[in-house]
């Protein structure tokens, strides 16, 4: 019951790093503390490739980082080169089996692969490769691309990879770690984000946020281009762009609630576009009221915005219990609210007798807001205003985004004054796409396939 | 290092809750949801213990709420009267035999007793107790306190308990059931929380917190006295007072640290309190600056206030990983910054190029705030101040509150601009004794022992 | 079910040991030696209590030996005087806080107590001590023991003990810590047993059995005599003893069932009594037969002295799986005879066409023993033969051992000749009361209650 | 170091079970009883596959059996086909990675394979697949099978299974499930055991050993001939023989130590095997003794074939700890004897003045027989001669067996004579290798390389 009405959000599938270490000794630390810093990008498993000694050995298993990478792991695994993986997904099945990076050996050589995104033509791929007699025994796309990368480089994996980046198709950011080299690989929309840092020490770092470049310890250089390939090895970084189709689409939802505010991905930092979403959506949709308060934790920097326009003071309306990540009993029927209390609370003598305005980030299926705004109302609020720093959900994502199916998805089936109803709110005002847009600062094209059914490439019709 | 670094609170040691229910099918439910508010107060262990048919049954164990009371121990345990207990602390060990509740049969009956506080004469009343012949099996305070309620228990356990509290002395507040009651006791001074709220279907609670009391789905009715005892049974409610010796001296500390800012303790909102705190500091130490900020996540009611007051914008310059309370794996030499970074990260977009404001609410050894405020500064922000939203903490506490030994309080060692070298701000100011009474708008007394070294009773002369 | 089924027989209650070292560093591995070696007497927790300089650290557990003692507890646990105890008992419940060794602190100093056995007048004693405004904590005789001793206690433990001796009623062998002394106790009737031994470093030992004292690097001295109370500190031995009332009754059960076979106790060999009575069964209810063979593991010396004597080849009809200790998945209906087979199965080329004696050494409820006969009729033998190394259980015991009621018992519910049609056996004799207490080769006296209900006191009517 | 001195044995490294059933909700449960039989043969890890509507489900995971397929995995797993496997190994090493069954999917489907044995050409099959493209994620020869099965398999498995079977060299018994076929295969050697079974209600059962046909509630049929495929699907049997080459040389060791004494291979019985191999070691080697007695467990059989050959009194001499499978502290230098003896203990008071006869069934490494052999002299034994019921190992195997490098084979580095010295022994003997093939009464061939050197194929040259 919890997931339903407490997470009502999307959630990204996967987080990756890489290290190209001049230090062996300190390389699984780092990457530690880069997976660590990407933990809230999946928590379902995480893992760790390392090349020993022109060995390439693993770990990985379900749980948390600090669950699977404990210090005998870390001390274990020492190496010049390595590659990091957290996963989340559903897709593929939750299994150890279905665990990344995938390790695998072929002629010229061993492979490790990490990959955050999900291609729309595996299924294809995968049935070609069939035919050519291979096997599989993973559900994962990671174990399709590993096999047309090995099947192709005969003695040269940077060809065959560049190859490869060609006949798949969909959003994919690698890391891979040969025995040589430390691999970064982004599609030609740069659809899921990727970026390289470097550290005091020379040792070279791929990350799929800003945020973790800095939690290892690197300073940010640049983010990796669409259909860019990067190699780092002994003799430095080289760069291979797949210029003919590559064009930017970054995924808006990264800005909208996926990464970490800290974190600057495509030149737009996170933070500082959530908080002009705020300042947009007061300006586009304000309300006379005495307090504005986010749903914690992701719409805060959108409701100091929404507030800072309209000069209405800021505060902590709902309290989020810090030990609320834990698992839980099952409440009973007649402690069904209590069950959702134990995630978030209203601070009562602040709402009380107050016109007071509840921001979100985004709405997925409505059922949270609905609870909250009943919760706030309970409490003593005069009015309750609800306003959500972005445009309805309307479409489903194939791009790596675990989102539910539209029939779920209450921006696909409800007008926002059927949604306003619904979430019995005193009114309800969504953030433009202009206004999205406008907030990030940026003139790179973004994707925008879950708010406006725009895909940027051909997707499976099954919904 | 990273408790020492980046935990430098004091810390509450107990929390503790009780339910007198008319659904003997949702009780140890309520207790769970109880002590699951109250998990802030106590992370070591939890326990519970409920009469089931007269016969008092329990369940204790190391952890958190949730790894204790599981849906196991939830389903097999009902019944109509219930306490709940959870516990931080080290004094008296951290060892499964000092997790409470304590259930003690003696000769009318059975006794289940949880307490939140220290006694200052537990000593000699155990060596009075071993003289008659005594034996205890555990070093915490409530075995004393079990064991001379159950010797003087000729068939009036409140008498008891009435006596009892004449000659304990030190901080308490009890929650005790027997096969009958449900009993919540606090002591003179009311130093340690205890209130009062009821179930929509009648049921009575008792809790540390009213905070908890919303998260039993009660209302609260009002704070327990100080000298007080609550009697709950069938008949409904009956008060004892202990007037002569009463006078209120609520713990000054649940304002500005320990307790959940949805609470309201002894008439003070916690929340309003601290915002309050954070204004009368902005009158008293304002700067003239482009950001303020807080330490997550105590720190944000007073962050508020100080930037409302001057006109200062709000924002998050430092961004909470999570997911930092996992366990970690101890850095090595190198990378002791990054294990930092695991908790907290600059949010360098923000601060780049700006004189900021960093608030925290207390400052107990210094260490966190010298390294935050350097991280800050390598981040690029021009200037950083630093404001505390209370007094140097000076003194030690021997009323339930883990405070370090006088040698490592910072406030007790070096001047206000010592701190300020040591720290490395711009500059650093505390909120004033005057300013942080007149925070909470309340004119009952508070111990303020903590900051001025003023307690309430003969306290022991070790430190 | 396979707990009924599989498992059909009396159980010990308890083990203890002792050391008095002279090398603090090997004390608490000796502990762990010594209970391992006694872990058939109780599986469900462990525990070990050490004098640490003065002070007396204790640890323990549900779980077996290996599961409570790691290398970390035996590595940070060193000192001179230690106390362990291995624990099976329903009785007094199954929780973590009837764990022992008790430790209790009282006026004169530290106490750490481990009792094998059954106390038939606790329940009075606690009613008394309950008067005196005692507390009880948790539900098992020694607490009440500890109580006692440390009332008594004016400095002089010895005596206190000496008086507790004269009042407590039942079975008991006491292992005592002080923080000077270790101290063994047996009651007026030996009916648990205990010993003592040495090792070649001087180090003294104490232990339920001989065979711990041999686990533990030791040589057996001696038996502790009934009523004798033997105190090793520094000045090396001294014994107490309570002449009046002592009579030797040795628990007949020990070499029926409990004891290892390498232990031998109040001067009889298990091994030799076991073989023994399979001799004199032989005399008592030949058969003419082709093979016997035993219930493994117990039933084996009694079957080669069957065989032996008869002249009849001895072979393992019965296989056990090696692995039948772990926890079972419950079997579906279908296939409860598959259930049945994880734990033991028939040699089924060895029996096929043959006559056959099956040997036990005691029958509970019977239901095994009717199942396996089946077994082995289905395998193919001719002829099964039921020959039982014991007379039959007919009484409940009140000393320590865990019988089940008597309406469970076969032998107080059916004759001879009914069992003989339950159990489907072509033939069934049990051993005379005269045959067990001859293959003792002993005229000492035995308790032999369980077999004939004279018990050598009184005890409780409920059964 | 317990694992040098107490486990002085060859291990088996696998075992297979395999369902065919018509009653979909019992198939796991049967895997479950049969791999718990099996469990002998394979401690480190324990899987199942299972067709489930067409859809081949898996569950595997390190630890025992139990540990493994627990009550969930079992109740969610239901279906008419399916397999287990049980897994020692070192080879391949020691990681989740390398479980079985091996599910893969390919072109025309998805297969399910289980494998005991080993290849000796699994490196150049690898090799050559490499070329073609095939990447691996294991290290175990499983994976090159199930690569080359479904390469050749254009719509026909069978076809494949039996070209692959006459490009594979080594020891092989393959249980694979498809999703309508149960196929077993063995090599043409039959060097790895693999039987066929029935139950009652009509399901085809395939095992390793016959002990597991019989716990999976089944009649044994046959064994699986050398050289041959046995096919079970819905039309029944179909068998497959592929005559040229099949050869029996069944492995000499599974009667002389790795099968359960109840299993029958290859038409003989392993416990009468055993027993006959005692009673011509006596004729080979009496003595005149007064004891004759084994190591437990796997010596007794030969230990009472001996004594009865000769008409000494069989006893138990040594006594096992039946809790011994326990992981286990590690002794510090002064206790090292006492570790040992928590697995193993001498019966004093039987052997003490005795001239007694210690019986294994082989030495390997000779550390444990010297160990016990002084224990047993030193509790008082008068002479102690050891017997060993088969020839000196002297040859490492390549078959599936984990064997130590020559160099730590006593009988590859000592005469007899030697070994007598070695082990201080009064006498010592082995079984003579004709005494060993007549002991199976079977004039069907073995392979008895491990004792001669003499391998039914070539191996590689490393040792």
């Amino acid at each position: 019951m919890q997931d339903i009405i407490l997470d009502d959000k999307l959630h990204e599938e996967c987080g990756v790093v890489g290290v190209f270490s001049g230090n062996p000794d300190i390389t699984s630390q780092l990457i530690y503390y880069g997976l660590f810093a990407l933990q809230h990008r999946g928590q379902e498993s995480a893992g760790i490739a390392i090349n020993t000694g022109g060995k390439i050995q693993f770990h990985k298993n379900m749980g948390l980082v600090s669950d699977v990478m404990t210090s005998d792991v870390i001390q274990r695994l020492s190496g010049g080169i390595a590659i990091g993986h957290v996963r989340y997904s559903t897709s593929g099945g939750s299994e150890i089996e279905n665990a990344q990076p995938l390790v695998v050996r072929y002629k010229n050589g061993t492979l490790a692969l990490a990959h955050n995104g999900n291609l729309v033509n595996a299924d294809s791929l995968r049935n070609i490769l069939e035919d050519s007699g291979v096997i599989f025994q993973t559900s994962i796309d990671t174990e399709v691309v590993a096999n047309m990368i090995a099947r192709n480089a005969n003695g040269d994996v940077l060809k065959s990879i560049k190859n490869v980046m060609e006949i798949i198709k969909g959003a994919f950011a690698f890391v891979i770690a040969t025995e040589k080299q430390l691999i970064g690989v982004r599609d030609h929309f740069g659809l899921r984000p990727l970026c390289l840092g470097q550290r005091p020490d020379g040792g070279y770092l791929l990350a799929s946020e800003s945020c973790a470049i800095n939690a290892m310890g690197g300073e940010f250089i640049r983010d990796i281009e669409p259909g860019e390939i990067i190699i780092i090895d002994e003799n430095g970084i080289e760069s291979i762009k797949s210029s003919k189709y590559a064009q930017q689409k970054s995924c808006i939802f990264e800005y909208v609630y996926f990464a970490r505010p800290d974190s600057t991905i495509d030149g737009v930092n996170v933070y500082q576009s959530r908080y002009n979403a705020g300042r947009i959506l007061a300006q586009e949709a304000p309300v006379k009221a005495d307090l504005v308060f986010c749903v914690p934790d992701s719409g805060t920097p959108a409701a100091i915005g929404y507030g800072n326009e309209l000069g209405i003071p800021y505060g902590l309306g709902l309290i989020k219990n810090r030990y609320a990540k834990r698992t839980f009993i099952e409440p009973s029927q007649e402690l069904r609210e209590e069950g959702v209390k134990t995630k978030l609370s209203v601070n009562k003598e602040l709402v009380k007798d107050k016109v007071v305005v509840m921001i979100d980030d985004s709405i997925v299926r409505g059922t949270t807001t609905r609870q909250l705004a009943q919760m706030v109302r309970d409490a003593g609020a005069k009015e309750v205003h609800v306003r959500i720093a972005s445009p309805p959900v309307t479409h489903s994502c194939f791009f790596g985004i675990d989102t539910p199916f539209r029939s779920y998805l209450i921006g696909a089936n409800k007008s926002v004054d059927e949604m306003k109803d619904y979430i019995k709110a005193d009114s309800l005002h969504f953030l433009s796409m202009e206004g999205l847009i406008k907030s990030t600062g940026s003139d790179r094209g973004f994707c925008l396939a879950c708010l406006n059914g725009d895909y940027p490439m051909e997707v499976p019709k099954f919904d």
